[in-house]
């Protein structure tokens, strides 16, 4: 790897010395996003102001030699914007203009670093908003939702990221500026959308603009086993209700956000439910009725309904708060991600719970049940390399638990790093090779985004030890 | 190219002769599909019944260097099934079959070669249906409208084939078996769907099912103007209007159905416009009364509301036998399809009827006027060389006119060899590198159904008179 001093000037005569970070703290800062088990530090730090001063920075990479990883507010959770090989960090971060609001066409044009929360507060006023809403959504970025293909808790009824891109302005590997569009033809938005920064740099991107639903209402629930909860979530769906949301948390997280914001439940309570249905104002509350009656024919402690905004952000609280709450718990989290059918939630939970305490970590559960979309999160002490070691093998147990009841081995949080062993449970060789030619298309080259998605790349293998502190 | 015989014989060893067919009728039958401007004749036809003999066939094409194009019921607009540079047909009419239907999941696995409507019937009495509904569906199969991405009349609120698609069984261009499923990573079902049967051909789908909706209201408005039409249509939907259906006829259309089967209509239509709005019943009742409201503002001559499923389809008759009608005007129809924002309706339609005029050719139009989806259908005698050059002539004008709105090429029809040459207006040469390359993933070889899509493959040229029957 060349020298930061070599990597400054370089880059300097491309975009300018002032768009360029590097210093121990800088290192420090970008070793990691919020999946930190995996660290690797960058060389320097470029902030771009615009697609031309991103694509000058690719081009520059890929004649120097030098790998390069976009990043956006660091918030991704399996080490997606983690500078693997080092090199260059993309931050998109002064890439956080809105360009273009066009309401009759109910779409916006946005730069990759505006936040999530931002876009929807842009066009509040028009009653429109962007609909994928990951619960990182006030700091994380546009262009890392695109990167991963982010869900959140109304995934259930407005689908993940893809579906609300409708164009992209994409730096491919080799430095070619590329505007995609929906219309005919191969998908390319489908395609770029989710692989996770190892295709190019998303600079723009076209957003769809969702219609704020005219009424909603928020229902929360508490049951006294899992399996009732799980029961009541399969029968509110197959009953005809499509709720915005249909999120459970389990009793752990329960103890752990009423330790840190003294939420309150009955003792009894092994699992809650948290239930939102939006729409035209009567169809909505004949669903929650339904919602409400399911509560009760599976049994519900208790139950109610939010009668006003205030309300409603109350019963979001534990949902929201949960993953801050284990803070409390233990100096690191690590939030799981994986998929199975619905109907089998009390088994996988279940093996959850074994897994953990076979290997002596803490694990909470507070996820997108509607989904089918677990969240186990392993708290533990980062510092504590047996604890590191034990989180990662549980959470390679409870992947292959996920596909052994049919599931997926994520959901909405990406391979990254951390999933690059547990490709090969889902895919054969034949499937791999298929990912790795359609990586080709969009360059040649080793250095955008290396070592993720994809195992065994060139180069990677010798590094996974070092970036988990293990010398090498 | 090999003698029939050899293919015979060849096939006959991998699947059967009783598979195989040949002769001067299976010739002329298949030499075309909906898109009879350009012809070209298989050597011979086979009709496999299962995923494992289409990869036999395949295979066996690719060992041989046989072209193979796949082909469901023929219904394509764009020329996708013609088999370019003969060789084999593979017919997906004996892969009719529907393998599973899991209720709690809302979906279907079938085989290719199931028509449409018969996925709806399948499950009807369980209150779902297969959303995509083609004007063709009685007789088009699922096999196709994946090859096209097939839109339809509720498309503009339920979408095209696309997102309906779960998972695909496709075989490669190498004959290799893949199972593509929705899921994390490079949504290969998208860039499957709408490839025209250029990457493989696709043996068996899981389809998402819908639910019927609860309640249907369906309307109808005769305008003076095509203007007010359109800006009708511009004004429902920009109200918060997303009606199911938003169709419009034009004054050529409704004369022809009216000589065909007594269509009635004040004599001063310039056009008509049908919407359908479905959903929760009362949610349902306030939107057509909103849409019914748009026809008054904009100076609809007549309107009327179907009060019954019987008066429904008494006003989706002029849509659903308006290209029928059009039989009775000459004996060639081609069905053009190019897309613009739904704000240049007026100038688009003023356009169509002077390029017509200019060629002198016959032209109606009737189109999914929400999705902005206009289908010119010019009316000529395929007999006269002349005429079919003209409407070749025109239909390249009306796509030059959609571009310069600001549309697009092609709306759910497809490029085929029909748009071959209009590809260049959209993409540039390396967005059509791009497509090359990922035409590549799929099998290098040249074999899979030639000539489609990319403009300037190699071998292709050459014909291209010769598919149109000028001697070469």
């Amino acid at each position: 790897m060349p020298t930061t001093d070599r990597l400054r000037d370089g880059l300097a005569r491309e975009i300018g010395a002032e768009r360029i970070l590097s210093g121990p703290s800088v290192e420090r800062t970008y070793e990691s996003d919020a999946y930190n088990v995996d660290r690797s530090q960058p060389t320097v730090v470029v902030l771009p102001e615009s697609t031309d001063e991103v694509a000058k920075v690719v081009r520059w990479c890929r004649r120097e030699g030098i790998p390069f990883t976009a990043r956006g507010a660091g918030t991704g959770l399996s080490g997606g914007a983690m500078p693997a090989l080092g090199g260059v960090v993309i931050s998109t971060k002064k890439l956080n203009r809105i360009l273009e609001i066009d309401l009759p066409n109910r779409r916006m044009r946005a730069q990759a670093g505006v936040t999530n929360i931002a876009l929807s507060k842009a066009v509040a006023a028009h009653g429109l908003h962007f609909a994928p809403d990951p619960s990182s959504q006030t700091v994380a970025t546009l262009g890392g939702n695109i990167a991963e293909n982010s869900g959140g808790p109304h995934t259930l009824k407005y689908g993940v990221t893809a579906p609300h891109i409708l164009g992209l302005t994409l730096i491919d590997a080799e430095g070619e500026i590329l505007e995609l569009e929906r219309g005919f033809g191969p998908d390319w938005i489908g395609m770029v959308v989710g692989s996770e920064g190892t295709l190019g740099v998303v600079t723009e991107a076209w957003v769809r603009l969702t219609p704020v639903p005219e009424h909603v209402e928020t229902a929360l629930a508490c049951f006294g086993t899992v399996r009732e909860a799980s029961e009541c979530v399969s029968a509110i769906i197959s009953r005809g209700v499509l709720p915005a949301a249909l999120e459970m948390m389990d009793r752990n997280i329960l103890m752990a956000l009423r330790a840190a914001f003294g939420l309150e439940f009955p003792d009894a309570t092994q699992a809650m439910l948290l239930v939102e249905c939006d729409g035209p104002r009567e169809a909505c509350r004949q669903e929650i009725e339904a919602v409400e009656q399911a509560f009760r024919d599976f049994g519900a402690i208790t139950q109610q309904r939010a009668r006003d905004a205030a309300e409603r952000a109350k019963l979001w609280t534990a949902r929201k708060k949960g993953v801050g709450a284990m803070g409390r718990l233990a100096p690191s989290v690590v939030t799981h991600d994986g998929v199975i059918p619905r109907s089998k939630l009390p088994e996988m939970l279940d093996a959850v719970y074994e897994i953990a305490a076979r290997y002596q970590i803490g694990v909470a559960n507070l996820f997108h049940a509607g989904d089918g979309n677990l969240h186990p999160c392993f708290y533990f002490d980062d510092r504590d390399p047996r604890q590191v070691e034990a989180v990662v093998a549980a959470g390679t147990e409870v992947i292959q638990k996920c596909i052994e009841l049919g599931g997926s081995v994520t959901g909405e949080h990406g391979i990254g790093v951390e999933k690059l062993d547990l490709m090969g449970l889902m895919f054969s060789p034949g499937d791999l090779a298929y990912q790795a030619r359609l990586k080709e298309i969009f360059g040649t080259n080793e250095l955008c985004n290396p070592c993720k998605v994809l195992p065994n790349q060139r180069g990677c293998q010798e590094h996974r030890l070092r970036w988990r502190g293990v010398a090498t």
